[in-house]
Formats: structure tokens, C-alpha cells, sequence
């Protein structure tokens, strides 16, 4: 070592000594970053600015519609500004496109033509002109209660209350809507209403079939509001036959692009391993999705914005995705992990956000329990945000499910549902339904777990083997969520 | 300059440039600082340490006793460890001490002696031996209450239900007590019974008379459970006349010294200013006083925790002080006036911390309306919180008194009640109502905005003239209570 260099070393050594705190040396550094990157959430935080340019300024974004791609092209616009690297658009193909027309249904069995409250589900046929029927209710609409009513179906419209506003009974009826609407029409229904669990007659939608194959649902269904479904129930209750007039429009086209927006903070030590942290830009079309999931797309812009801003950089590269065609049945993100499949033993994780801006409670690890002392190991400087949950439950809800298939660790923040259940996919999912601090809250554990497990020294978990993928998958029941949804052929 | 400064000038640069984010120079210092506290006090915060350390270890403090001694002394020590300067404990003169002893009540008019749950009020003297009365009801307690039933009071025992448990309420009753129980002593009665309006038969405590002169209630005064308050009123509707038999013994003795816990991070330019930042570190006796004021003393000690952990340096001074004697009527925070009072012109501010551990939503500005667009700049960096209020009510109920009372400008941090009330003064009043997360959200309010107000380059509003002091009391009526506490001869 020259004398000059000893010289400009000592210099600096000084110079750390007078301008970095004297405790700074007991912190470690993975806590200091989790600690500035919440202070940079809390202080500066964009995420609901952020939201409101998804759901004030562009609008519900239905994979496929202008507003999409607008949210798509915003997005690739947002990643350029904050400085990322890599930022693309990553194509690909949905087999057919759908945009909701004028629907209506009327009651006229009473003789007066009694309006009802209907939306069309997403990517589900029109009547092709008015169609009546007698209402036939299906119950909850499992399998044995379509066996109970299949006799009685014939020429009819079929009225299906789902049981269940729990996560798992969402997610239970999500899967369950294609085969029972096939069901319904093979024993000959016309139509089906759905009841709406909402107040104040709310609205709800969600594709019936899904897949990118483009596959329309087997018969026009509809949403109906919960006082209408009310009101048929007490007819029936009083054994006179409700007869419906249902007349739905919708405009379906043919195969289009959509695209997956991508941009990258590379790593400085381990560029080539891959933290995926992502959230789905596009929504359902009843409402402006500010919870479903502008929220999660606004968590990852932030997550960018925020290390960015404090000039963090991780060891590992952070790839930022927002996934469009999730409503769908995460076809953006299985389009995803095929474009990038070679990538998979280098992703190291997936982190994603879809259960609204509600306060933070734990992570989901999709099946994983080899993962539980990492997950908490991670989750130590998040104490003050309360007690973190583990929860081991897998399934296919979200753009995480690919990843899962491939084996790679995969987690999604578990937040508090009150605020997200009663309003997503509904036209009341706005931001005001947004409060701020539980947000940030949210935001800033995704962020600080995100860039901790870009950083750390460590791997983040391991992939699985096929074998053990396939025995979680037998285990946890997620395999036939990942066949309904394609992810396994 | 000579070559050899340049030198060593632009090595420094060169390392600023190299060390510091690109982005830190488009961040507003003073927004830098709250966004590092705040991440500083959720990712590493010992907020609940401290709280726990109070409560769980030390356990009640009612000032004069051991315990208050030995968190005096807690406090004094910890304020050395975090590298304050000028740590001190400030003694100030109590003119009597008081210690709880046994007390009982039973309801002999049935014949059957039923027990009834009782706790002594605070600095009330004892029965002397059991007295016996029957009860007479005074309602609410207010003073054409007491006119009312005054004529049938005589040689009997008094059953008051103060009415109101939101924060107006509350200070009404605890400065409508000294006149109703002297009220009811010239009216001849014997000793009174104070309803608690807490679930499960918790019950309150409080000094009935206060201020440091020592004066004790002027009968014995006891806190009686919800459930036999009931019981008695449902006595009495029956035109019964229930007796009362009350055994109360409380240990009185002479005059002590108190202290007050003082400790400073000296300011780099404008170290002469002083912000005062500050909690109560007594609590009642019946619980051990993790919400008050454990809460507020641990966000106290974090701040300066936090400040210093990140080697910040505010211009002006702050100085943290723990007070004692608050629950006998801010006899510490007036003591701590009084012998400060030279320096009034020059402190700056006064933050107290004092209504649980609730989430932020405000601040108290106690009578002054100028300071608004302050006090919204100051909360700028806090927006994700929540929207925050500016109250400008005027009322003496923590240590922030006396420097309201000097013109001093002088905040409370407001915060959610519904955890704070029901078990203030109660047995219940532990760390476990502690919702971490709302708590970290309050201390980093409080540590944010006063280390804010310390290190802007303009003095945060202006001491109030005598004048104008005198006007704010008259139009908010504070006048009265300042004359109450003895705050104001």
C-alpha cells in the first residue's frame, strides 16, 4: 500500500467515523435497510398516487380493453421514470377478447315487468335477443345440488346462490363456476343468475371459464343483486313460479396481445438470481379495482420507487412484473414463467400482493414449511407492525400459482380481508375505501421482505424437485386448481 | 484555502457523492429526518421494551412510593445509556406521601353482610375504623346534584355516578371532584362511594383533591364496582334503604421529594432553544400503568433512542423529561416551570405524549389556532398515518399545562381513546392493550414532528403575551382549571 493510499484511506476512515452514526456499526445492515425503507414508505411514499392514476385517471382494466392496455403502457412510462433497468412489455396471446354490453332482466310472471338488478360475468355469451324462463333455484350450486334440480332444469333459468365470503369459500366457488355452469346447460338451463353476496343490490363479476384458450362460458350468466335474489326466494317460498326475461349483449373478438410490464433493479453481487415481486395491473370491468389489485400494483411500484430513492441496491436483481390476464385465470403470469423458464433455478422468489391495501398479518408460503425460520428470520425487524402469521394453505388465487408449480419459493402477503372481500370485483372497489396507514403498512413489509431476501447473503428456500412438487400439489389439493387453470397440462 | 484543504475538500465530496443516494439531494433535509425515524422506530424500536420495563418490572408508580423511586431512578439510568447529556433527576417538594391500605365495604341491611368491591381513591384519608351508613343517591355528582339531596345527606353515605367517559367528560369529573366531595362533607356526610364505569367489576382510582400542597380529600373516597353500583340502585328504586358498613385504612405521612427525570441531546447551532419533550413516568396505583403514561414514557425515551441511534443532531436542543406527581395534578411539570422559568422565552416548544398507545390522529394546539399552518407542514411527512386533526381546545390535564399557562407553545399528541379509557387507572391498565403497530405509528408521530420543530431553521410559532395568555384562558375557560391545579395562585 503507497503512502498516498494509506493517506486517502485514514481520510476516509475519518470521514465514516464523523458522518455515519456512531450505533450504525451495531446494526446490522439487512435491519438498517428494512428501516429506511419503511421511514420511505411512511414519509414519501407514492402507492396511492399510484393507485389513483390506475383507478381515478385510467379505470377498470379488463384484459384486453383500451383501458388495459393504457394501464399497461402508463406502467412501462411509471418503471422508465423511477429509473429501472430492462423495462419491457412482454407479449402474449389471449385466444379471444370480451367487452361488456347493455344487459337487463325483468321479472313478468307479476304481469308488471318488474326490473332486476344484473351484470354480465366477464367472457360470457349475450342471450343472442331477449330469453324467458321460469327461475329453478340450485342452492349453493355444488354438485349434488345441480344432481338434486338436473330433472327440473329444462328451458329454465337457473338461480345459484354461493355459500361462504371467507377466502377459501371465494376461492372454492371461483373454481367451481365453469363446471357448474356446463352442468346447468347440459341438463338444459338457459341461463344462469348468480346471487350477489353484496349490499345495497352491488354487483359482481369474474370470468366464468378462464384460461387463455379464450373459451366463453358455457351460457350467458349474470350477477344478481341480493335483494332481487331475495325476492325470488320468497316467491318460490310461496310455490308461485317466477318467470324471468333476461337479455344480455356483450361484444366478443378474436385473439389479441396482451402484455406483462417488466422492469429490473440489478443486483450488484448476484445479478444473475432473480426476486420477483409482483402484483396483477389488470381488473375486472365493474368497478375502477383500486383494492383488486391497484393496490398490489402500487406496492410494487413503490417497492421500486422507495429503493431507488434511498439508493439501496441488493445483491441479488429485483424484477418487477405486473402480470396482466390474472382476472382471467393468472394467464399473464403463466405466460410469464413459460417465457422465463430457464430462469427458474436462478428466481430465487416470488413475492406478490392481491388481498387489497388492508394491514399486514403474515405471509402465505403456498405449501412450503421448510421455509418458516427464514419467513420469520425476515419478519424480525417487522415486529411493531404486530404479530406475523405463517400460513402453509396452497392455492391458485393469484400470479404467485405458476411460480408454486415450478417449485420456487413463493410467498404472498396476508392481509386483512374485511376491507377487500365486501367490494372486490364490484363497483364500489375505489380508493376511498383505501386507509392510508394500514396501507403503508402493508407496503412497507412487502418492500423491506422483498429487498431483504434480494440481499441477504444467503438463498432465499431452495426449489423443490417434481417429486416434491407433485406430493405438495397431491397433499394440499392445489393440483386440480392447477389443471382448472392450465398451469398443468 | 490552501491546495492541501482543496484536497482534502474534494476527496470529501467525491466520498459524499460516492456514499450518498443519487436521489437523497431532491429530498428535503427535514423529510430525510422523519422518514429515518420514522423506519427507525418500527424496525428497530424499543418502545415496548421500555413500556415493559415500567409495567411488568417496576409496576405501579404512585409518585412518593418505592416504586416511583425506583423508576425515577430507571429512567435516569437509561437516559445515561442512550448517551443524553445533562441527565439529572430535578426534585421538587410533595407535601405529604400516601400509600393504599386494605379496604372493604359490605352491605349490612340484609342481614347477610354482602361483600361489595371497593378500592380507595388516591390521598384520601381512611375511615378510622368502620363507619356505617345508608347510601343516599346524588346522581351525576354536579353541584345542583349535591343541592338536591343535600338535606338527607347527613350521617349517611354518598353514591355519586359520574356520567361521560369520553375526554371532556373525564376532565370534568376528575376537577368536579375536589368541590363535590367537600360539598358533601359540609352536607354532613360520612364518606362517599364513586361509581366505576368499567366492565367486570374493574374498578378506578384517582386523588380527589390535588396539587402539591398535600391536601387530603376531604372524606374518604372510594372507587365501588359498576356491578354493585347497580345492585344499590336497584335497592333503592325499591324504596329500600341499603346500609353501608366501609373499612378503609390508608398509610399518610409527611412531606417528600419527587423528582423529575431530565436529559438532553444538545442542538449544533441553536443548542440555547429548547424543544421539551416529554411524559409522566408516575402512574396510579391499582394497575401498573402501561398505557398511562408507560406509553408515553416509552415513546419519550425512544425518541431519543431513535434520534440518536441514527446520530442525528437537531439545531436546537431537546430536552426529554420524564415528570412525576402528574396524577396528584402536573405537580412535576409545574415544579419543572418554576424552576425553569427563566428559560421560558426560549423554549420553543413543549410535546407531551399522553393518551395511551392508541394510533396518531392529531394534535391538541391547546387554545392557539396560529399555529395551524405549522402544524400541517409538520405533518406533511406523515400523510400515510392518516388524515390528522388539529384540535384547538384548551384544557389542563397533562404535563403540557404549565407551559400552556407561560405562553409556551405546547401540543398533545391525539390519539385513538377506545383502548385508553376503559382501563386508565384501572387494574387493567397492562401491556397486553398494546397493539404494537398503532403504538410504533404513534412514537414515530411524536419523535418525527418534535425532532422536526428542533431542527427547522425557524422557530416553531411564539410565546404567547400575558395578555393574550389571559384571553385564551378566559375564552376557553383553561383559566379555571390552571387555577385548579394550582398552576395559576
Amino acid at each position: 500500500m503507497t503512502r498516498r493510499r494509506v493517506h486517502a484511506v485514514s481520510l476516509l476512515a475519518l470521514l465514516l467515523l464523523f458522518f455515519l452514526p456512531q450505533s450504525r456499526a451495531q446494526t446490522p445492515p439487512e435491519r438498517a435497510a428494512a428501516s429506511r425503507l419503511i421511514g420511505e414508505v411512511f414519509a414519501n411514499g407514492q402507492q396511492l398516487s399510484y393507485v389513483s392514476a390506475l383507478s381515478d385517471r385510467i379505470g377498470s382494466r379488463l384484459t384486453g380493453t383500451a383501458n388495459a392496455r393504457r394501464a399497461e403502457e402508463w406502467a412501462e412510462g411509471e418503471m422508465k421514470r423511477l429509473g429501472l433497468v430492462n423495462v419491457r412489455r412482454e407479449p402474449y396471446r389471449m385466444a379471444a377478447s370480451w367487452e361488456r354490453g347493455p344487459a337487463s332482466a325483468a321479472l313478468v310472471s307479476g304481469g308488471n315487468n318488474r326490473p332486476l338488478a344484473v351484470a354480465s360475468y366477464t367472457w360470457t355469451p349475450g342471450t343472442e335477443g331477449p330469453v324467458e324462463g321460469e327461475v329453478v333455484d340450485v342452492g349453493a350450486g355444488r354438485p349434488e345440488d345441480v344432481r338434486r334440480v338436473a330433472s327440473q332444469v329444462k328451458g329454465r333459468i337457473a338461480l345459484v346462490v354461493p355459500e361462504g365470503a371467507d377466502l377459501d369459500s371465494v376461492i372454492y366457488n371461483f373454481y367451481r363456476a365453469a363446471g357448474l355452469v356446463r352442468e346447468l346447460k347440459d341438463a338444459g338451463a338457459r341461463a344462469v343468475l348468480l346471487a350477489a353476496d353484496k349490499p345495497h343490490s352491488i354487483l359482481y363479476t369474474a370470468p366464468v371459464e378462464f384460461t387463455a384458450t379464450g373459451k366463453l362460458a358455457a351460457l350467458p350468466t349474470v350477477s344478481l343483486a341480493r335483494e332481487d335474489v331475495l325476492l325470488l326466494r320468497r316467491l318460490l317460498s310461496q310455490n308461485q313460479t317466477p318467470r324471468i326475461r333476461l337479455d344480455v349483449h356483450n361484444r366478443i373478438g378474436g385473439a389479441f396481445d396482451a402484455t406483462n410490464v417488466v422492469g429490473e433493479i440489478r443486483g450488484s453481487g448476484l445479478a444473475d438470481e432473480l426476486v420477483v415481486v409482483g402484483a396483477h395491473l389488470d381488473s375486472n370491468d365493474l368497478g375502477p379495482g383500486a383494492l383488486d389489485n391497484g393496490a398490489g400494483s402500487g406496492a410494487v411500484l413503490e417497492t421500486a420507487r422507495a429503493i431507488k430513492a434511498l439508493g439501496l441496491r441488493p445483491r441479488r436483481t429485483i424484477r418487477f412484473v405486473l402480470f396482466t390476464g390474472e382476472e382471467e385465470g393468472m394467464v399473464g403470469s403463466i405466460a410469464y414463467v413459460e417465457r422465463h423458464r430457464a430462469e427458474m433455478d436462478k428466481t430465487v422468489a416470488a413475492l406478490v400482493m392481491d388481498i387489497g391495501a388492508g394491514r399486514p398479518q403474515g405471509w402465505f408460503s403456498m405449501g412450503r414449511t421448510d421455509l418458516d425460520a427464514e419467513i420469520r428470520e425476515l419478519s424480525e425487524p417487522l415486529a411493531q407492525f404486530g404479530d406475523f402469521t405463517i400460513e402453509h394453505a396452497a392455492f391458485a388465487a393469484t400470479d404467485n400459482a405458476p411460480f408454486m408449480a415450478e417449485g420456487v419459493p413463493n410467498l404472498i402477503l396476508i392481509q386483512d380481508e374485511t376491507p377487500y372481500f365486501p367490494v372486490h370485483h364490484t363497483i364500489a372497489d375505489t380508493p376511498d375505501k383505501i386507509e392510508p396507514r394500514d396501507y403503508a403498512s402493508a407496503v412497507a413489509v412487502f418492500a423491506s421482505t422483498a429487498y431483504a431476501i434480494a440481499d441477504r447473503p444467503q438463498r432465499f428456500g431452495r426449489r423443490l424437485t417434481a417429486d416434491e412438487i407433485k406430493r405438495m400439489a397431491d397433499e394440499t389439493k392445489v393440483g386440480d386448481q392447477w389443471r382448472a387453470a392450465g398451469i398443468w397440462k
